[in-house]
Formats: C-alpha cells, structure tokens, sequence
C-alpha cells in the first residue's frame, strides 16, 4: 500500500500517519520528496484494508497495491480451474454451450427446443423458472413447476441444466434440481445470495452486473469461494454504455482481463449483451476468439409468442450455423467443445 | 404502442401483425407511407406490454406510449405524496434530513454523532447494522445489536431512525426497529427484497442502483407500491460514470425528471454520490436547489476510526455549516426542514 | 511520481529502472515490501512525463503525483480568477449569465430575443454563426453575415457577444466581431483550435467535451494558457450517460472539483447538459448552488421556428422566472450577477 | 417520422401540427388512441429534419424512421464497399493490417519497424507525424519531416502509408505524402476537417470518437461521402467506459452493427481501445472474429524509448505471433489478409 500525502503536510501529521501504521504491525517506509511525501506500507496489506487512512488529516490519496481478492487470483491458483458441471468441463480447453429459452413455459416447448439445441451441438441446457423483471406486472416464471420441468427435460437429453436463483431462500430449492446456479447480474452484489449459494457445492454461473468492474465481478466471486464453493464460472452479459442500439455495452475485453488476473473460467453471453439477435452471431464468434471458455445464447424456436426475452432468442436453425463456425475458431486456439457426459445406464 | 415495420414487409407480415393486435381486442390503425409502414394501437396497451411484437418477422421497432410504471406515476396521483416517518414529514415542502454514521460502531460513538447531527438540524438519525461489503473480507456491521443501539439512540434523541435491510429473511427484523427501511443501490432490483418491504407498511428509502434509469428506479418503486406499501421515498446517490475523481457521478437532473414523472418524493445523498467530502456541501446545496425532498449526508466524529466509508464522512461541524446553507435554499423555493415531531409524553 | 514493479522482478530491471530515472537528474528512491517493490522518484516529475516508463520490463504502474497541468492550477494562481468581457466580469462572486438563441437567424429575431433576456437580466449575448452540426444536411448558420447581426444587436442592446468557432482558420474572424470566443464540446480537444485561441487575448469559454474528465477540460484550457491568454472560462455542459431521457449527463460536481484544482471560473449549461426546456431551470439553480461562476441558458421567442436545437430553448418568460431564482440563490451564496458595463457615450 | 402527441392535446394543437406537415408537401396520417394520439407523416422525411417538430406545443416525442445518413447507408449501396489504398484492399474479403509506430521519431528507427511489421504481414504503415496530445507541455511530432520520412519507409518496403490529420490547414499537405488520412478520434466530430478530407480523394481512415454512437459515426463518414469522397474506412478504437483498467471500452459489437446499417468497411483498433499490450491479442482475434476488415496495431521496437504511447505498443515478436491467429480465424470466415500492390518497376 502506497499513501500519498497532501502538499504542506505538517510533521505532526506525518508522525500521526506513521504511527497507526506501526501500531498494526507494519513498517512505514518514508520518502520526502520534491514536491510530495509518500510512504510505502511494507508488511502484510490485508491488515490496512479495513483501517479508513484516507480519513486521516494530510493523506491524499491511498493506492493499494495488492489485488483485494485472493482465492480468486491467479497468485492463489496459476492454473487454469476446470469446472465440472455433471461431467460437462468448463476451462482448461473446454467451451461450455449453454442454450435454451429465457423462461420455461411449458414440457412440451422446452422438449423441443432442448433437442434442437442438444443437435447442434450444446452441452448445457438453460432455462428461466425465476424471472428477474423490471415490472412487476411481467410474467414472472413458473417456479418449482419449471424446475421439475426443467430437470426432466434436461435427463431425458442428457443434458446439465442451469437455472437462476434471485432469492436465498430458494436457493436449498433451486440446488435440489439443477446442475449449476445462476447468479443473474442484477444481484451480482447481492451479498447475501452470494453467501448462500457460497455454502453449496453447486457450480455457479455468476453473471457481470451492468455496473460492475471486472474486479468487482472478482470481488462477487470472492464471496463465493470464501464460503468454500470453488465451483465458480464467470459470465460477461453487457455492462452499461451510452449507445441505445443495443441493450447493453458487450465488454468483450473482460476476457483477457479476468485470465490475466484469475484462474475461474468465464463464457460470454451475447444475448443479453446485445439483446439483438442480428448482433449475436458475431459476437459470440468475437468472445470465443477473445479465449472465453464457453457461449451463453439463448434460443426459442417461437421468439414471438416467448413469454420473456423473445425478441432477443435465436432460432435453432441460427444457433446451428454459429455453433458450427464457434468450433472452427475454438480449433484456431486449440479448443473445443466439451464433450457431453456418457449417458448413465440404467 | 407504435410499431414500425421494416422496408420491404409483406402485406401478409403486415396482416399477421394486425391480426396478433386484435386478437387481444385492440385496433390496429395501419399508416403506409412512401418509405415505411406503422401501426398505432388503440386500446390498453398494457395487454400488449407482455407479447413479444418485436419478435415478430417484419417487426422494425415497437414503441411504448404509455409509462410501463402507474402507481408510481403522476397521472395516478397528481398530488405530490407526502411521506410521514414517524411523525417527519417527506414532500411536499418539507425536507428529510437524513444523518448519521455509516455504520454503527457502539451506543456511545452513535450517541454523540446522533446529539451533534441533531443539533445542527438533522431530523432523522442513519446508521447501518448490515452493510453490503465489496469484499467478503471487509467489516460487515453488528447486525441485530446494531439495531438494538440504533432504536435506542433514535428514542434518546427524538429522532426517527433508518437502516438498510439486505435479505428478505430479515425485513420482519429490521421493520421490528427501524422507522423507516432503506434499500440500497446494489439492491434497487433485487425483486425479492422489493416484494418483501412491499409488504410492510414501513416508510422505504429506495436508493437508485448505479446503473438504472430513472425509469428504472419508478419501475422499482412500483414493485413496492403494487404490493400495498404507498411509502416510497426516492434517493439520488449517483451513477457509474468515467470519471473515476469521483466515486459515483451525481445525476442532479434525476430529481426534476423524478418530480415530472411522478408524485413520489426524492431526496439526494451528495456522500455515496461523490464519496469526497469536500464536493458533498457543494453537491447538497445543488440538490436542494433542484428540488429535492431533503439530503442524506453521512456525518461521523471520527473518520478515520470508521469502519465504513469513513473518508466520506463529514464532520460535525462540516454538517452544520451545510445545514445553514441548506435551510437558506429551502426558503428561497418556499420550502422548510420538517420539523421533529413533539415528543411523546411518559 | 510512484512506480510500482511488478510482483518477482528482477534486480537487474530494478536497476535498469533506477538508471533511467537517475540520468534524468532525479533521484529514486526503493521501498521493498514484503509483496511489492515501489520506488518513490523525488525531484521535478516533469521530466518523467513524457518518458514511456510504463512500458520498461518489471513495471507494472506509474503513478503520478503532480496535476499534469499547471497554468491552469490552484497552486500557480491560488485566488480565483476574474475573466472581464468587455465590462461584465466572471468568477469572484460574480455570475455571466449567458443567454440568447442557438443560431443567429435574423436581425429583427435576435434583437427581440436580446432585449427580452437584458429585461430579465441577462449580461453576455450568445448566437451561433457557425454551427457544429451532426448531419452535413441541417442547417449550418448565417456564417459572417451572422456575426454582425450579432454585433450590431450586441451593441445596441449593451451587451457583450459571445459566439462559437469551429475552425482555426476562422479564429480571426470571429474574433473581430466577438467579445468572447466560444470553444464548443465537440472541438474540446481540437488542439490546432485551442493553440489558435491562445494566441488571441479575447476571453475564451472553453466547453467540456462529452467524454472529458475534469482533468481533461483543465488540460485543454492549459493549451489555451500556455500560448498566452490567461481569459478561459470553462463551462459543464454535460457528459455521455447511459439514460437517454436527457440530451447528456448534467454533472453538477464537476463545478466545485474545478474550484478546488484551479482558479479559473466554470459556469454551467443546462440547455445543452439536458436539452429539455422542463429540466433546466431546476439544473440551473443546482448549478449556481454548486458554485458556477454563472448560467448559460438558450433563449428562443418562437422555438417552433428555431433553425437550430428548438426544442431545448427556454421561451423569454420562462428564462425571466429563473433568473429571479438565480438572483435569490446566488445572493445566498453572497454572489451577484455582474453588472453590465456603464454604455459608452457616443 | 412519427409525431407522438401529449395526453390532453387540443384539437386546436392537433390541427397545427398537421398544418405544418403539409405546409412542407408531407401528409399526415392521424390515429387517435385511447390514451394518446400519433400522427405519421407520409412522404419524404428529410423536409422535416430541420424543423423543430419538437418544440410545438403539444408533441411528447418525434420519431424518425428514416436514418439520418444516405450516403453511408445500406439502403443507398447494397453490397460492400471495397476501399482501395493504392493498391491495398480494404473490404469486401480483404483485410487491412495496418501497423506502426505511434509516433514518427526518425528514419531509422521507422524502416526497422517497418521491415519487422512486414515481415510479419502488415500490408499498411503507420505513423504520426502531428500527435493530439492531451497535454501542451507533451510530444507533438515531427511535422512534415515525419511525413517525408513516412513516404520515403513506405516506398522502401512497398507498403502504402496512412497518418493523422488534425488542421484542416494540413490536409494538402498531409494529401501530398500519405496514401491514406487518418481522421483521430478527437476529431470525429471536427466538421471543418470532416469537409476539407472530403474534398479530397485520398481514402480515410475515420476512427470513432469517445462519445460516439454508431449512427454518430456514420454521421461523420456522411460529412466526407457528401463531399465527393467516397473512400471512408471506419475504424472501432473504444469508446468511454467506468472501467479504468482498460484505457477505453473496446465496443466489438459495433463491428457487427455497422454491417447490418452500411456499406463501409470497418476495421478494429485494439492499441487504442484497451492501451494495453496484454489484451491487444484477444482484441485482435476478437474483432476479426466480429467481422471487422481490418486491424490496426501499434507495434514498436523498443517501447520504453517510445515518444509517444510506448506502453501500449506490441513487440514485433508479439505482432507476428497475433498475426499467425488473425490468418486462420480470418480464414475460419472465408476472408485473408489483402496481398500488397506489385513492386512498381522503375
């Protein structure tokens, strides 16, 4: 940690500042410059991250030096983390292929889609049973029905499933029928949701909130595993820009960033990136040659009589011709598709 | 609703759109001109708000006439509401002067901050006893004790109290201390929560999420105000933006958007707005001055023994300085702190 | 300036560091921390500036300690600037109040507008003559024709002009006519522009780009300054933001964080900041409750019929009704409208 | 255009907007809603585009259907363009590797680089000669001596070359050396500049501004195609986002998007998007992955050396390795790299 002082900054201010450093059990390494004094903190910086220095009177500015999460650091981990979602692997060279409907509405429609999204080639099935909805005289989701729904459908396929979870108090519920939880963006800070499904060993899918740095999603992941979940997969789904031609801003550099600076696997989701299914094809090709280690689309073989999100699905026939092109360029860097778990006998 | 269709559509694209429009029991009103073909619906456009128009092939654009949020809106309620917080009045001329400590730390620290922010004017004590942390790592407040101080030093003083709740399963607790229920920004559109503070009839302050729009936030509101609680009071407390000098940016034009859209009251908070105390007088003259129901500015006797957000605090004598000036630009638009109520009697 | 190294380099690229810094006359200065190398350089950090550090093997961050501009700081000019428009002074307790039409259309329409906006106290007269269009197809302005419409009415009114140039080949020009040169959002950073302006002595008022930081405008207003012309008068008038119910972003804070960095005036602009009529008279009392040096606002008396951004004026007695506000708010403040200059006896 | 009216107009409003609809030769097609009424006007939009629609008593909200922009559009030019930079072909299959130096700075040091970049397979140079520098007190560029020595590098090695513009004063001179201009992205909405390189008939490499949006940025290729130019390259370098781990917001999807909206060639600037060396290569990938007709990279023998934005320039080594990838998901895609002109026999 590196504390900058004010400009005139008296000697007795100096001290002051040097001496609850010190009495944390750090050394305070002093350089007076020219124009400005600064002092280096040598020791463990865990110890200052709670302590409000830039409170202090003639402290300027603290910069910390260490990243403010740990166990999801490359330091804590310098290989990659594969995550294993009933035998589906995410990273370490395996794209994980969610698709499926925003919202389950029903066996029949879902059966439909998850087949035509299983013969192109996607390896987890996806589906809304708990909507997050601005309005709340949206269409909600179907609940526990669309979980039970959602699991059969994902068996009969032999497909994973992943489901969201807005509320901790349905967390013991969701985990009881899907493979992998969601974590939609709207409560990639929800602390005490985080902390919930942190006390599972469910794989979770931990959207970007719109507003959030990718330290911030690392932070929110940090909850996660610091409850003892290590399953952890990153998801890049848009953050807020300024141009309302799509619905958010696809920060396709998330990728690169969050390898350099983490282990956990992350995909992209360009549905809700761009919210446009003319938008979609090129960006998930765009992600995956970014090294994103899996693709989050969403598909509706009906977009317009969706109960939710329509206008933004894929049709199969779409996600077909992606997928195929999606594998070319996961061959150019040495990736591919992970293969689907071998049907269990019965 | 307005529906623009594409170059090019067919009259049988054009007759499926008409035909989905009135087979909810609207009247489409078709408009074909040199370059491209409209249709105004005519009816409730509520019915449509859930079909997915866009979806539909030959669908351009679809746009909503009516505001998605009613009970929120002015046309419900022409009046501006007035929201009582036991016994402090919020709108309608009379501001909130929301003050207090991030966190509560102990009775004592709490006790001279609360006689110190009295003093100087503020009629509703803050203090946080569950606090949404980045990190997993940071101090997370003292929880039910915290509440327990809190209720005490509020009843001391005369001074109702607010506290932010952040998990459903505790709304019942905190509602059992609290005078008024804050949600926070991270929190706007954690549905769940929404419904459950819905359901209480304790005042609420609804603090906007970093990246909603102000019809984000009505929408928000509206979730609470469908579930029978009418008292909502807003909260400007700044939005992510580029310039990183600032911890938030400060949407001071959020507060006359907020008074035409709706009848709502709005207050700012100039400290999580900037997290810079030297901007914070500045910024809460400006709020006031736009209109806004009252300030929320955390005030602490001690910044750098804070636990939370300490370099953003106030000082006492900071805070009244502020509230001189305050009051001064109340009166030039006709408007007065609200006072405290008469105290009770034993 | 602080560099701090990356994590494991090696004491050869620490020397190499040492070396750079030191055959720059400087000295560094090593803290080694348990986690990190930092070195504090201690001498003049201008020296550094333009030298890439950033990119030597073992760095992993330059920190600055200096403002990079210094003409336009606090510390070379501790008391406020007062920038004096031919008699009507800005800055120092007094406020420009900036007013008139988006474009000069006409002789007879401008003097009705000039003298409805001195009746309700206004003090410099605005009018473009060169427009900054997005489309090559609207409307591009009157050109010298306009400015000496602008002078004329100016003169006959007692007013002071001010009016936009866009291209450094003009800058003569326009500085015929005008008493104040405007540098418009758009051009912010058009350096071969700004270095033309500074090389006049006419007061500048310097818009601050859509995407600017603070520290940017303050950079932009040192080109001016450093080719010699001491007269720059910024002006907020709103960034890029992700809610597209206001033209821009009003950011009010950035009023008081220039009051803090520099002497010189800022005024605001809540025409261009919201480009809604019903917004700005609250943002512009938020405006000079933050500290603006003054308010420019666009006047139209038939907005139907304006040639240029129609929609956003106010009409002249809307504009009468905040300047009484103003005049209340600013008097709060202990400020005043600057007087206009005595007329000149003929 | 769609006229949306205000709940409550008058029938005498009503009356007076349709009157000023077909004043201008348009008609007015009125539906009247339940809840509002909209007025779509049939016939030639552009009449209406400089008439403040929006400031009539009574309108909500005027919707354009038409773009702004003819000229750019798809709808004027059905197939791709194909910008040819003598001898080099951008669009249409054909990828631009355009590759350099930031900043010219002699020479010797430019005829390594450019050997290594094509070597590597770059087929455009670059290299500023007139640098936009935030600061006054930074680096200009060498001026015409860069040009000279631009020219001279480029016949060397067969490479056509491209530099910045910044003075409409320059642009003769600059016409006279490059084979290509560069508009910056400062200077996207410089509309003198805009006009004066549309008045030529160099090919120009058009980057986006900051605050741009896409349509903003096919505004600005407008200014130039309307002036007879009709060699306009598009070029994505990021745009302004809250995150400053990355220097801008690297917005791939306007990739895509441009596609769908125009005929001109696009290509991708990861240097200047992410400025940082570490994520160019994901970048790289990424955007020719999204469609993007070509890449352009700083690349610098020797970055700490650097006059201008060393830190974020590439290696060679690290140019050619990207390369490699850039050539096979270019393929993935059915697109290569635009083979150089043949050497010109003296």
């Amino acid at each position: 940690m590196i504390i900058v002082l004010k400009p005139g900054v008296s000697d007795e201010q100096v001290n002051h500042v040097v001496q609850r450093i010190e009495s944390l059990g750090l050394k305070a390494h002093l350089s007076r410059g020219t124009y400005r004094t600064i002092i280096g903190v040598i020791g463990d910086e865990a110890k200052l991250q709670s302590t409000p220095l830039q409170a202090i009177a003639g402290v300027a500015e603290v910069i910390p030096v260490l990243p403010p999460y740990k166990l999801a650091s490359r330091e804590a981990h310098p290989e990659p983390s594969v995550v294993d979602v009933s035998g589906v692997k995410i990273g370490g060279g395996y794209l994980a292929m969610i698709s499926g409907p925003c919202a389950i509405e029903g066996a029949e429609r879902l059966d439909a889609i998850a087949g035509a999204v299983k013969a192109a080639g996607a390896n987890i099935l996806r589906g809304g049973a708990f909507k997050p909805r601005t309005s709340p005289y949206a269409y909600q989701g179907m609940g526990e029905d669309g979980l039970k729904i959602l699991r059969d459908i994902g068996d009969k396929h032999g497909l994973p499933v992943v489901t969201e979870v807005m509320d901790p108090r349905r967390v013991e519920l969701v985990e009881r029928y899907a493979d992998m939880i969601q974590v939609g963006a709207r409560n990639m800070q929800n602390f005490s949701l985080l902390t919930e499904v942190g006390s599972t060993r469910k794989p979770v899918l931990l959207k970007r909130g719109m507003s959030a740095t990718v330290v911030d999603l690392l932070m929110s992941a940090e909850y996660i595993l610091s409850q003892g979940n290590p399953n952890v997969v990153l998801c890049e789904r848009g953050i807020k820009g300024f141009d309302n031609a799509t619905r958010n801003l696809y920060d396709v550099a998330a990728v690169p960033q969050v390898k350099l600076l983490s282990h956990l696997p992350i995909i992209v989701d360009p549905s809700h990136a761009t919210g446009r299914p003319d938008l979609i094809p090129a960006c998930a090709l765009a992600g995956v040659a970014a090294g994103a280690d899996g693709v989050h689309i969403e598909v509706h073989n009906c977009p317009e009589q969706a109960m939710s999100d329509g206008p933004q699905a894929l049709l199969p026939e779409q996600y077909a011709e992606v997928m195929k092109q999606i594998r070319s360029i996961a061959a150019v860097l040495g990736k591919k598709v992970s293969p689907l778990p071998a049907p269990v006998e019965v």
